[in-house]
């Protein structure tokens, strides 16, 4: 089999992992990444063996590569995607830019059959491919009526805690509703579904509170068994020690996890709550990790090399380690 | 006029706001406070002259007054009930107890009336008020239909700044859904609310978001103009710098408010959002202030000195400095 040969635009904080990523399938090669500044990170990249192209020498990268994973900083994709067009290139963007930025904004176990073969495709941010994921394996089974979350979203990516700044307070988002909703409907476009947003004074990940309006009564027991037959959605108990965001990080260091990613949504089974009509879910994104697997399967729909959803999140799946039980 | 003499049992965060406003009003005497320990709060107690009483005085204190408020810690105001029923004395407890232990909860603006020469009163706690006073004003409108709170609380108060350890993550609540919806229905009854609720790592107050499902279709301009008229509930913009919780403390502090209190519930007014028949609300709750005039109401209202509720909350306002507009 050939392998797809893929270069990763941009090497911060989700271009690594993604880079990472890569090497860790047997269908894909990464043919390189691209850096800003011979900084601690791309001589990590160097020493990994990754064959590392400055910035202005993009093009040299794109020669080499079947697909162009743009992980670039926000809006840099846009500009990007001129290049990609004239270099008649697949590209991946990530979901800081907009969404018409591509033929299909996407979430693995959502829509990849409908991603198959397209031309530009968007990984959708963190948040969004949290909540997406939860409301996907709901909604499929026809109970949701409308979904209203709450993110406490971190302050920074630990990298630059020293640029956050964001210290003894908690900022609301000045967008009410925030962008997340509005994102979750490029790819369920009938859903229901407000988002509110504020930031927190920590930088360990995202903490989300969903409140899901359901079309008739629904048991708790009926719930857990959707979400546990769900892909990429892993409970965690406050009974085991779960406190809060900082305890997943630390049974990611302890599970020997690299840079203690977390891939899955964790949810709090024994915080989940029903009334009559409503759920009450509290889960946790890592919004360093979460979309990595997203990328990768988004490779094997943008290039066609396989067109069973499933099958590709499987694979992703066994090789990077993503589980549905941490213990 | 004879002036009623209140006895404050306990001068910790909320006993100490309370003698405050006790001595500022012309309708009461601060007969007293206990204390614990002779540390730094007792002493500056003693130099604004308040008459001090080592907390195994308390039977002195109150034979030289006509009702306690027990500021004392969760429990320990149970505790004492018995011996405020063997002196025959009336005694205004806090949210922290159970809402048992009084004959009424008590928020002003919503049941002052019924609160008249009651024996035992609770006022609920801060997060609770904070929802009341908001919920009160929709509420009478006859609109809400029902409401779904996400608070974001605070880690510790800023004495006990060195206790909390909260240092960098978001911990949720264990009970789903959280207290505060539940207290609030010991106000109102037949409302549909649920709460949910995690602590971050800031002290300086909660941050509220606010989802009200409506009878009907409702326009925002409507729902300021109902919050408008509302007493202790003052709008902000973040237009004008007010970009998080530290934005109010800020203000506080340019204001001179004696120890930065916010004694209003403080609504980000360009940050309010309506659907077809949902509003979104975000403000911020001053858990240290925002019930002491809840209490300075609650004394008018147990000893009967003040029949009408609208004439005792503008009269606690004016001697307080509360105001409906900031700026």
């Amino acid at each position: 089999m050939n392998k797809i040969r893929i270069g990763v635009n941009g090497y911060g904080v989700i271009g690594k992992r993604v880079a990472d990523a890569i090497s860790a399938q047997d269908d894909m090669i990464l043919s390189g990444i691209t850096y800003n500044h011979y900084d601690y990170r791309a001589r990590v990249a160097a020493q990994k063996g990754y064959r590392i192209y400055p910035k202005d020498s993009l093009k040299e990268l794109i020669s080499q590569s079947d697909v162009i994973v743009d992980c670039t900083p926000k809006g840099v994709g846009a500009a990007n995607k001129a290049i990609y067009m004239d270099a008649g290139i697949k590209a991946i963007f990530q979901g800081g830019e907009n969404s018409d930025i591509a033929d299909l904004s996407f979430v693995a176990q959502a829509n990849y059959q409908e991603a198959i073969n397209k031309r530009f495709l968007r990984v959708l941010s963190c948040n969004t491919v949290g909540i997406c994921r939860i409301v996907n394996a709901l909604y499929r089974c026809g109970i949701v009526k409308k979904v209203r979350v709450t993110l406490i979203r971190r302050a920074s990516d630990p990298w630059e805690s020293h640029k956050s700044g964001l210290l003894n307070t908690v900022i609301p988002e000045t967008k009410v509703p925030s962008h997340q909703g509005i994102d979750v409907k490029t790819i369920f476009k009938d859903l229901d579904i407000i988002t509110l947003a504020c930031v927190a004074s920590h930088n360990l990940g995202h903490l989300h509170y969903m409140v899901v309006e359901t079309n008739g009564p629904t048991l708790l027991n009926e719930v857990i068994r959707i979400l546990d037959k769900e892909p990429r959605i892993a409970f965690i108990n406050a009974s085991d020690g779960f406190a809060g965001l900082h305890s997943t990080v630390e049974l990611m260091r302890d599970l020997g996890r690299p840079r203690n990613d977390m891939w899955e949504v964790a949810v709090w089974k024994d915080l989940m709550s029903a009334s009559s009509n409503e759920i009450f879910l509290t889960y946790q994104v890592h919004n360093e990790a979460i979309v990595v697997p997203e990328n990768i399967d988004a490779i094997r729909a943008i290039t066609g090399i396989e067109t069973d959803g499933s099958k590709s999140i499987a694979k992703t799946n066994a090789s990077l380690g993503i589980t549905k039980t941490f213990l």
